[in-house]
């Protein structure tokens, strides 16, 4: 999915926001705002938004010297995600159908995002999600592949949602590699946070290679993109690997919450819409 | 009042509202949220907003060749609110205290404005405000310093609202000038609006001289900077004349409501509120 003029007014709010996370030195953050300016005059706006967004927070960890100005965030994201998890573990197990109480708790777990608002009541979502209808909804085919399925490839989106992808692949009872960022950026999850939240009991966890906030196959590791070309389930998480992705031939499973104006247009959907789509189908 | 680094993202967002308001070429429009990146880099960001407003609107229309790009959303506006009007006369000539329910219409009127957001339901805010609380409410020295004006200074903010601002001159029973924009710069009122509004019936319509989106005093004629200087009564509508008058020593009522939040923070008080309040008791 390609940028859209509605993303060059959020790159400066998201720059707002996180450099005032660093530092409340106003002259550095106008200079940030500054570059940024810059920068996306200087970039092409017709690639997708991670690879822009990239640029937009190496700018504030260079000019602040943060290199991981999520990191207190994250760390606090997981810690209450891990105090939620006996319980969600409970309702899961209870509940009729196991895996799709899992595929909707994994989706609320998407909540947790810094990219796009900073504001989200975490326990009130979860109950929304719960009972709220997909605006797309291929879980039949999803049930389908995944029964076919040897191994899943599953891309992670941020730290704390962590913790709920974990009881999705609980649920898959399948060899799982789960895909985290190569460095910090933004607050999505990187291998430390992937073991913080006890993924490494449920899965084998490995990198993409790329520090882009979204799964761009030209910035992964060679070694990434064989694991990716030879997985036969591939589920993506989030926004930020659906822009990076949307265009990909083959099937991928995408399962995130619209956050966004620019994501749910593309995705045909309204703003809020929680969404399980395979490839080809929106 | 000085802009905010809040402010930086916000000329973006109104960037992109008002280009598209006048050509759908994603070119010119991304060219334009390019020449508003430079700009920004270029000017002061120590001054208040409309004067940075004001540049980033002279982009819009030098790129797109349209001079005045809310022309219709200003005439339209008018039109609904005259057909309101004699509703709204009824009702305060029926209300007990005719001053005060002028006044609230007044700022209720002030709702019609696309330089904070251009979605908003008239009729509805209407009800809203006609029962809110004022957040500041100096309307008892408001009343006295009435008693005792010769005549009053008007400073009208946005076409439509203009129809409002007659019910409360109307009330005040006093000789009013009524000050509007030299050129058209977003929705605000110019004398053409004013006109169509028939402010002309009730008060001297007179220019400020200047055609930032609030009345900077720098950039005013001799003639009103005058008119200013001897008027006995201020009243100042809107945000954008209340972030270019809010240092001002000289008393001045200042009628809005807060519609972001760097004015309300301004204020002291909640996005949202309703304001009444005399410049020095803020």
């Amino acid at each position: 999915m390609r940028a859209s003029l509605d993303c060059y007014p959020c790159f400066f709010i998201q720059t707002l926001r996180t450099a005032r996370m660093v530092t409340s030195d106003e002259k550095t953050i106008l200079q940030i705002l500054h570059e940024v300016s810059t920068t996306l005059q200087q970039i092409p706006f017709n690639v997708t938004p991670p690879e822009i967004g990239r640029e937009v927070y190496r700018i504030i960890s260079r000019r602040t010297g943060v290199e991981d100005p999520y990191k207190e965030v994250k760390d606090r994201c997981i810690r209450e995600a891990l105090s939620l998890y006996p319980e969600l573990k409970r309702s899961v197990e209870s509940s009729e159908d196991r895996l799709m109480t899992a595929i909707r708790l994994a989706i609320a777990g998407n909540v947790i995002d810094f990219g796009t608002d900073s504001s989200f009541d975490l326990e009130q979502e979860l109950e929304t999600i719960l009972s709220q209808d997909f605006a797309v909804d291929d879980s039949q085919e999803f049930r389908e592949a995944l029964k076919q399925a040897r191994n899943v490839l599953y891309l992670a989106d941020n730290a704390g949602e962590t913790v709920f992808d974990r009881l999705l692949i609980e649920e898959m009872d399948k060899p799982v590699i789960y895909v985290v960022r190569e460095k910090p950026i933004i607050n999505d999850a990187t291998r430390e946070d992937a073991l913080l939240s006890g993924l490494d009991k449920v899965s084998e966890i490995t990198s993409s290679g790329c520090d882009t906030p979204g799964t761009i196959l030209k910035f992964c590791s060679d070694e990434f993109l064989e694991t990716y070309r030879s997985a036969n389930l591939i589920i993506s998480k989030g926004q930020g690997n659906y822009e990076a992705l949307s265009d990909e031939k083959r099937p991928i499973f995408f399962l995130l919450k619209a956050k966004c104006q620019v994501v749910a247009r593309d995705l045909g959907v309204e703003n809020g819409s929680i969404i399980l789509a395979k490839t080809g189908k929106l």
